[in-house]
């Protein structure tokens, strides 16, 4: 009996097709077929999670947005018309919406999943972000939303957020995180430039040099929130102790997933990098990670959407390993490359 | 009333996103929208045509697998166990199988569209690999697919290809109808390694020395083959002709599609390059044309598989400009990127 990496090995190979002519799709075949310990790995019940929170940081000059709208945008979900549902719908994929600590004008709406910290965090400019306790309230809370609102059966969960704000605290995560320079992780976000940039660049490294260098995952969320960050990092945890694979959208979600691998680096094992975002500092945290995206679009929305629109490649690769006919099934000659490369 | 790419253009920004956050999918939301001259365009009924055939060519040391693997694969996919099978099954797309030219070992099987040119063309190293009337005879069959075989109401048809040999064919055309290096247009194929590979540029050569720089599409098809290169090539251009999308799929379908582009430069506004192929000179001919492709997964199994992996990505492009909500529908504020940057 050979082990299964052989196994996994041999399957790929005897598939009708020149060895490697599949490419990352291979390697993506081999990935999901380790973390489910199977030769016939099975996607079912796909989920995106996606988490909103607002951010005392946005009330300053740091978004080409307007704060209040998170709010707005949680509402366009809840009624189907975002990026996020067009694509999961495309794919049949379910839409899970937690509401982490939005700043409501008014009533909170109904349908999200209630997870509500507070109408955002505080400034990371003044001080901490959230509290110690905040910051275990809000892993609790995601991992209580893979417990209570992901199917059993899922065995492939994806994680979006949506704040105003956020690219600023994910910027100094990473930073604080990764010891990249700062400058190399702030980008435009929603869609600054010019001299809006540069203030943003500016106001980040006033709350760096306020802060001192966290000596964990947890203590990074607690400067720079926020929320949805905190409960992304917790969600995924949950994931990755429950055998999931883990679709990692954008440079947010991968600030939120480097919280974790700080403290737990085995959770790379079961994430795969769905896309390399717009926003430069992400190509930069993936080359620091050694990690390669699927696809590379030059999207920047957040909610999910690139684990959404790359969902399909992860199915093709499951796919092609437990349907396609082998050289013996279908009486197809191999190759033999070193007798005619020889 | 606005022009069309104005529309366009208002209504993709008007989505609630920040503008261009969909990066490549607002580029191909556009360019279909464009194609099909409506901001409300559809993707209905996709069909991927595939095109078998051997090549003279191919009884010289090209190829790490022997020729009569064409006729086995073309048999697998028949039998629906190939990776076009399991990419087309898992899309909804549909598959038509035309046998182009096959050397079939005993009698023609039941099931493929007869388009058998006969049993592979002659060696490009010995003279011209088809005739003036093949190639006619060819490109006439190729357009009879579409007209015949793909539903009057399907708008975006992929092509793909299945030939021992059939790399080096389209070497010799790339480089002919780019003024590429040969040495650039040539790869490993299904798996060439080390001097099989140094063989293969040597003989690939050879036949480039003997034949004259050929002044059109159909002469370069003429010299170099194949009969598969030819059909694609026929079709691709009546896909073109009726307004559908082209997917084209990798670097032997590249070829083919350059083989009509030089004598009909405007197909290329149709043709949506779904993957870089692992292929080397697929890379410089993608270059070589100012293409971006919308995935590069190292992928180089041909059977149009790119086209099949890439097609959700297109389908996403098209769900968010008719499917998402705008600003207005959604009740969210828009930003102020000018005045915040200011």
């Amino acid at each position: 009996m050979t082990n299964l990496s052989e196994q996994i090995a041999d399957a790929i190979n005897n598939k009708t097709k020149p060895r490697g002519a599949l490419g990352a799709l291979e390697d993506l075949a081999a990935r999901v077929a380790t973390i489910q310990g199977t030769v016939t790995p099975v996607l079912a019940k796909p989920a995106i999670l996606v988490f909103a929170a607002d951010h005392g940081l946005a009330r300053e000059p740091v978004s080409a947005y307007p704060r209040e709208v998170t709010a707005q945008m949680a509402l366009n979900i809840l009624a189907g018309g975002a990026g996020i549902n067009v694509f999961c719908r495309q794919h049949g994929i379910d839409v899970v919406l937690t509401d982490a600590g939005v700043d409501w004008p008014g009533d909170k709406p109904e349908g999200m999943v209630d997870h509500w910290m507070g109408p955002g965090t505080a400034s990371s400019l003044a001080g901490d972000a959230m509290t110690a306790d905040e910051v275990e309230g809000c892993l609790t809370a995601g991992a209580d939303v893979v417990d209570q609102e992901v199917d059993p059966d899922s065995t492939i969960v994806g994680f979006g957020e949506l704040g105003i704000g956020n690219t600023s605290a994910a910027s100094l995560i990473v930073s604080a995180l990764t010891g990249l320079p700062l400058a190399d992780c702030v980008g435009p976000g929603t869609g600054l430039a010019g001299s809006g940039l540069a203030k943003k660049l500016e106001l980040l490294g006033a709350v760096q040099a306020r802060h001192p260098q966290p000596a964990t995952g947890r203590a990074a969320l607690a400067m720079f929130g926020g929320y949805e960050l905190a409960q992304m990092s917790g969600a995924m945890r949950r994931a990755y102790q429950t055998g999931r694979i883990l679709m990692i959208d954008g440079f947010v979600a991968t600030a939120a997933l480097l919280a974790v691998w700080r403290d737990e680096p085995g959770i790379l094992d079961n994430a795969v990098f769905c896309h390399e975002s717009g926003e430069p500092g992400h190509t930069r945290v993936l080359a620091f990670l050694g990690v390669k995206p699927l696809v590379s679009l030059g999207m920047r929305l957040g909610e999910g959407t690139g684990c959404a629109v790359a969902y399909p490649l992860i199915a093709s690769a499951v796919a092609f390993l437990t349907e396609m006919a082998s050289f013996d099934q279908a009486g197809v000659s191999t190759g033999e490359p070193e007798a005619q490369a020889a």
